[in-house]
C-alpha cells in the first residue's frame, strides 16, 4: 500500500507558486499519497493562528507532521507559521537573503505583487477576447493581428492552448481547424496563405484522438479510430508539404504545449 | 535612474515554476528594472552548454552577474549550469534534500511531472469546453452541473475568471451577465433562480470599468462613466437583495479573482 503524507501550500496571496513548486517537488516521490491543502490568503495574525491549528490538528490525525510549502513574505506570518509541527519550507525567506546581498538592498517584504493588475491585466484580456472571437477560424480578417496562428484537426488541443497563451502571457493566438476541404487541396485553408510565418501546426496520436473525441461522441463516425487516422495522416501530409512545424502534443499537458509554441515559435513571454 | 540587471529562468520543462517564484522575489527590490529570460526544455548537456554561454555573454554586457533561478532537476544539467557566472537559485535542490529526510526516501530525480498529461488533462479540457459554452448565459439548460456561475456586469471579468477557473482548476464555471432586465425586476434572472448557492458575484469600481469599456467601445453610450456608475449600483443592490457574494475586483489580477472564488466558494482545487 502507498504510504500516505500531508502537504500544505500557504501563501498571503493567490498561494499558486507555492501550489506550482510543491508539487513538482512532490511528485519526485514515487510510492507516497500527497493529501493536498492550499491555504491561500493568510495575511494576517489570526489567519496564521488558524492556519497553525489546521496544521497541527493534521499532524495528530496523521500522526507524522505535515509539509508545508510556504512563500509568506510578511515576517509576522511566517512567525507563527513555524510554531506548528511541521516540516515548514518557506520559498521565500530561503531566496531572499541570497537576492539581498546578490543585490545591495533590502527586499521590500510586501505581499506578493506579481500578478498585480494594471497594463499587463488589459493586455492579458484584450488577448483572452482576441482568442475567443478567433477561436476554431472565426474572423479570418483580423488574422493578421495574431501573434502566432495554430492549426490542426479538431479536438487536437487548439482552443485549450490558444486561451493559455493568451490568459497566461498575453499572447493573440488565433486557431484554425484543418478540415476535409483542406485536405482535399492538400493546402492551408486560403485565409492563412498570406500568413504562413504564424503558423504553427499541433498533431496528435490517432489513438489519443479518438479517446478525447470519443468522450463527447461516443460511436461516431467522427471519433472512430478509422476517421482518426485519415484526418491526422492527411494533416500532418498538408503541415510538411506547405513546411509548417508541426508539434505531436499527444502526452503533453496545456502548459507544456503553450511553453513550447511559445519558445518554438520565438514570441516573446 | 533605475538599477539595471539581468535575470534567468531555467529549466528543464516549461520554466512557468521558475518564473512565477523569481518574478515574486524580484517584485520585492523596488528601484531594479529586470531583464527578465526565460530558458525553457533545457534537458540536456547540449543545451545546458548553450546557456551557460548565453548567460556568461549577458554578463559581459551588463558587467554584473546574471541571476538565475533554476528547477532543473536533472544533476548532469545542473552542474554544467553552476559552471556559469551568475548567482544561481536552484529552487529544487534547495528543497529536495529536506523532503529526502523527512520522507525518508531517494527522490527520483526525473523531470518534472507535475503537469503530466492524462486524467488532469481530461477534466481541465472538459472544464474549459464546458466555461466556452456556458460564457455570457449560454446554454442555461446545463446550468445545474455548474460548480460556481460568476454573475456581474459587462466586462467585470467573468470570462476571463471562467476559463482561468477551467484551464488551471478543472473547475466547471459558468457565467451569466447582469443586465437591464434584470435590474428592472431588482432579482436575479430566472434561469439562475434555483441555483442561487453556486452563485458567485463579481463587481468593480465605476472608473476602472469606464476604462476597460471605453477600450473597446470609445465615447459609446455603454462605456459612459455615468451608465457604468447606474449598472453597478444596480447590479450591486440586486446581489444584496438576494444574498449573493459579492468580490470586489477593480485592483485584482485574473489569478487573484480565481483562487479568490475557488476560496471563498470552499470548491476544491
Amino acid at each position: 500500500m502507498d504510504k500516505q503524507r500531508s502537504a500544505f501550500f500557504i501563501s498571503d496571496r493567490t498561494g499558486l507558486t507555492a501550489e506550482s513548486l510543491g508539487r513538482s517537488l512532490l511528485s519526485q516521490f514515487e510510492g507516497i499519497v500527497f493529501d493536498k491543502i492550499t491555504l491561500p490568503f493568510l495575511d494576517s495574525v489570526d489567519k496564521a493562528r488558524d492556519a497553525v491549528a489546521r496544521i497541527n490538528e493534521t499532524a495528530i490525525k496523521d500522526g507524522q507532521r505535515p509539509i508545508v510549502f510556504s512563500t509568506l513574505t510578511l515576517p509576522a506570518v511566517l512567525s507563527i507559521i513555524e510554531q506548528s509541527d511541521a516540516l515548514i519550507l518557506d520559498l521565500f525567506e530561503m531566496f531572499i537573503v541570497p537576492l539581498e546581498t546578490e543585490l545591495g538592498q533590502l527586499s521590500s517584504h510586501a505581499v506578493g505583487r506579481s500578478h498585480a493588475a494594471g497594463a499587463n491585466y488589459s493586455a492579458r484580456m484584450d488577448a483572452v477576447n482576441y482568442a475567443l472571437n478567433h477561436d476554431d477560424g472565426g474572423i479570418s480578417k483580423e488574422l493578421h493581428s495574431a501573434d502566432v496562428i495554430l492549426v490542426g484537426v479538431s479536438r487536437c488541443g487548439k482552443t485549450p492552448t490558444s486561451l493559455y497563451l493568451a490568459l497566461q502571457f498575453g499572447v493573440y493566438a488565433a486557431n484554425y481547424p484543418l478540415v476535409a476541404e483542406d485536405f482535399s487541396s492538400n493546402a492551408l485553408p486560403p485565409a492563412l496563405k498570406a500568413l504562413k510565418s504564424k503558423i504553427f501546426g499541433l498533431t496528435i496520436q490517432p489513438e489519443r484522438l479518438q479517446q478525447i473525441r470519443s468522450e463527447r461522441s461516443p460511436n461516431s463516425r467522427y471519433a472512430s479510430l478509422d476517421n482518426c487516422r485519415f484526418e491526422i495522416q492527411q494533416a500532418e501530409s498538408l503541415m510538411r508539404q506547405s513546411g509548417v512545424t508541426c508539434l505531436d502534443v499527444t502526452t503533453m499537458s496545456v502548459e507544456e504545449i503553450a511553453t513550447t509554441v511559445l519558445f518554438q515559435a520565438g514570441l516573446k513571454r
